[in-house]
């Protein structure tokens, strides 16, 4: 970790300079959905993942270390294919980037989540945005497709990825389940902070690298409204699934967020508003339904045990956003965009998906890089030095050696 | 659900379409201001109702269930008003509005926390924005009336509509309270990220439609003292009011929001820095003191049981922020008020409240939406699939049916 | 309390109106950053300081109490430098440094917490801002010394006023140890909340006051790196440190901000991009060792109990960004600055703090502000009415005298 980190910054010597030209764009609107999409990478995906209840202090603690570590890395190679007098020119513009390159890698930790040492992840961080940086320079500037909201090249992208991971790193022993991989209820309430946070700031996700002035205003209604509408669908589908119609809080945590990633790829797109709402709908029909019953078959039948559902929160509704920004543009909602390069993009999207999470997956498969045992997955207490657990339940007398003496010997 | 959000859907097909006329409005600050109010309705208002020991998962969950739909349909009802060539013209102006007009339901929603399903609430949105968008018809464009931050329209109107609810649907087997009516640590601590999140976004709530320049700048500086002037009453009263002068944590989590809610029509006067600190400091005192010896009385004596104590954060505060309107208009703090119309507008809020909530009230008593029996109200467990609870506070060893597996079969 | 308020706001009534003239800085981008540092200011340092086991309630609501007081009294202490016609002129950038001149007393808060009644602490927070306004004045006006983002006058202020105050106040009874100083699992993740959002909002701090363009977008661009290397550092040396290499909840909560406060003072200098990073690389590193080696012998040997560890967050990476800056301002990288006056705005910024926080620490130590003793330090329970503990284990059946029948009599 120190290795990598001084060589980051000997790279960032060599070839980030400030981007003066752009100044004009940090005042103002720019600025705001950084931060926004920043509180959605650290809090939205940091939380979100703390359902587990022995793994929250590895859900948004190594959430920040690999985002922090990513953002860096992202900043690196996405500015490689823009040299400008062979500087990397930072601006906020690319910062946002930045942000977003990690964003593939907090999908697919996901899929890996709770059965990964830190330096396995790192690896994969490494990897992954690399992989990222190349399928995105081939989708918007070679294809020039249209991928506002990023529905292919972060959400399908970063699902497809981290499947392919979980597939290469399968256990057998975990097939029936591990007594830590579930929630309780403090743990599912902490978890929709990170929903939350997520549901609201993804119109600014979506729009974030649009075009100022009508499109701009275009991705944030049709975020918005397709949000709006998911919310609506899980719900109803979630009622009608479980048993004696009560809703499970796995479906609300996830489900209602499937609209913002469907949604994406067509942000801003002329669909309508009410275009926006029927991708919306269906996004989080399909999403929903994915958690009750496809992850229980991709498990037992294929081998992929996906800790966070990210096939049905990032998988299927990317997919769905791709399909849907063929379709659009092909009805002519987008001006200049073109069907064949749409769908060319989602195949190269899911193509580098999948090759380059496997190959990942089989260099994190490596017996060197400190990958838990199945008993202890699950569990924060091999990471971190974690409180007793007695403390909180009654009124301990006794210091536990992990407690926090911090002011005293 | 499924066909309510259907027929929104092909009601925004027949009516929404994007307001190109006002796109400069998306970039910069009206952007900002929106996604401080949509924190404010969905961490805001969720977080602060989780308050409850085990009605967590239904704070957060049915408050995103409420607002999603709600928006959608507050859009419809605003927009009818206003309608262009026959159509609803979706500006980040009209999504503003829309979460205004859902921060209505949200604030009812305390009045009758817990005791209440989330069909009967639905039920309550529909109606509770409709006669919203009445009342606020009535009141803006009518009358003429200033409300910049909605004291009455949105705060008085919801809480003393919630209180009519709750009148109508008074239940005398929870007369002598109920277990699960309380709070344990750290759902005490979950409320407080909504109170603190509140708190903070208040100067963008109370001038988000406020006219840019000076007048906005009035409402952002006003709202920033009143609160900061409340949080100072409100502990003070709590220590005096409380055993040994220690503090509740109820006071903490609503009194010292008051400020807020009581400066809001006032908030684009000209009634000075000091004149927005006294409003805030009265706003405490009386939020405090509402806690301390009214909530009960109206329980017992008036047969309305007020879950959140909606009357002391919202009802009050509402009506204070409605009649330092009528006396900052007659003093000629703002141009062209015209104090008459105040008063009228305060009248118009609370008559639609109280009707509108009474009605409202005996529609949802209905004996066909599921309303929970007494011994289950306050329980997340009737509508919620809800971990086991001893895998909180042991080492479980067996995997309870409810936690979720949901890699593994 | 009461009395305080009444004397701030008729201080208010005499001296503060709002500022015309600088009208047009509201639309925009300062009102966000004034947003975004009051996110840091409440929910960032009130939750940090939830990490202690039974002291969440004092951490988040006496922040809550000491931000909303010492905003009011930072209006009119830094107003008074500033007078214009003989008034305050209440604008934006004047509510932002409000924000600032609150942090220190956050900070020295985060050195005596458990250990001082909010008496005591609404006394320090008097004293605190009173003399971080003079020593502002010098630093800016009479020695114009770059501190951008406030290493030194905020930072470095606030820590060592803090732990001046706390050798003051010196407990030889919590030599060994407190049972309540340390966290359980929960109250961890609550403190991570505070974390993320006060890492992610901190480009926004160092920014705030920054001259708009280039100088703005350096100092946005710098934090984000410095905060991204720093993370890298503290997660290496705490592993390294640990037994058997795991991580300490305590220095993640805490070392990762390091390099925010580090980059302060250079932060709108051209110090490069790798410039950042090393500045946050070193404070991540002096950070973790702080936490590890030196808090104990402050503690045991100069008597300094340092409850939260301000000395390793914001003391030495205080000192560290005004080194930065003296050798950034020396090697040309700030035009029109001058080495000799970044020095001397560093020594008095030292000296304020440990002459004002000794005597404030003598204040404090007056036998009449009830201290609490030292069996009930860390424990919100003398100053808070607390739920009943064992609720929250059991379905319990008894309603505790202490549980919130807000409904009922």
């Amino acid at each position: 970790m120190p290795a990598l980190e001084i060589i980051t910054i000997i790279l960032f010597a060599v070839f980030a300079v400030y981007d003066y030209g752009k100044s004009h764009r940090v005042t103002g609107h720019s600025h705001e959905l950084f931060q926004d999409v920043h509180v959605m990478i650290f809090i939205g995906f940091g939380f979100l993942m703390t359902f587990l209840k022995r793994y929250g202090f590895s859900s948004v603690g190594i959430n920040l270390l690999l985002a922090a570590f990513g953002l860096q890395w992202g900043l690196l190679t996405q500015g490689i294919w823009h040299l400008d007098d062979g500087k990397i020119k930072v601006s906020i513009f690319k910062i946002i980037n930045a942000d977003f390159s990690t964003a593939t890698v907090l999908i697919s930790f996901g899929a890996v989540l709770g059965k990964t040492s830190p330096v396995q992840l790192l690896i994969m961080t490494i990897l992954e945005i690399t992989i990222f940086s190349i399928n995105e320079h081939l989708v918007a500037t070679v294809l020039e497709a249209n991928d506002v909201g990023a529905s292919m090249i972060i959400h399908a992208y970063g699902a497809y990825f981290g499947l392919a991971v979980a597939r290469v790193l399968y256990r057998p022993g975990l097939r029936n389940g591990h007594e830590n991989d579930g929630s309780v209820y403090h743990s599912d309430l902490f978890a929709m902070i990170g929903t939350v946070f997520l549901w609201m700031f993804w119109p600014s996700f979506n729009s974030a690298i649009a075009d100022p002035g009508f499109t701009q205003l275009t991705a944030v209604i049709n975020t918005y409204l397709s949000l709006a509408a998911c919310v609506l669908s899980a719900y109803a589908i979630s009622s009608l699934v479980e048993h004696k119609g009560k809703l499970d809080m796995v479906h609300i945590q996830n489900a209602t967020l499937a609209g913002g990633v469907a949604v994406g790829t067509c942000a801003d797109m002329n669909i309508g508003p009410f275009g926006a709402m029927l991708i919306g709908l269906v996004a989080g029909i399909i999403s929903t339904l994915g958690f009750k019953y496809l992850t229980p078959i991709l498990a037992s039948n294929l081998g992929i045990q996906d800790t966070c559902g990210v096939h049905n929160l990032h998988g299927m509704p990317g997919i769905l956003g791709g399909l849907a920004g063929i379709v659009a543009v092909a009805l002519g909602k987008k001006e200049g965009g073109n069907a064949a390069m749409q769908a060319a993009a989602l195949a190269s999207s899911l193509g580098f998906a999948l090759v380059g999470g496997a190959i990942t997956g089989l260099i994190m498969k490596l017996p060197f890089w400190g990958q838990p045992p199945d008993q202890n997955c699950f569990d924060d207490s091999i990471y971190w030095e974690v409180p007793e657990e007695e403390e909180e339940n009654e009124e301990s007398l006794a210091h536990g050696d992990h407690s926090k003496n911090k002011a005293e010997v």
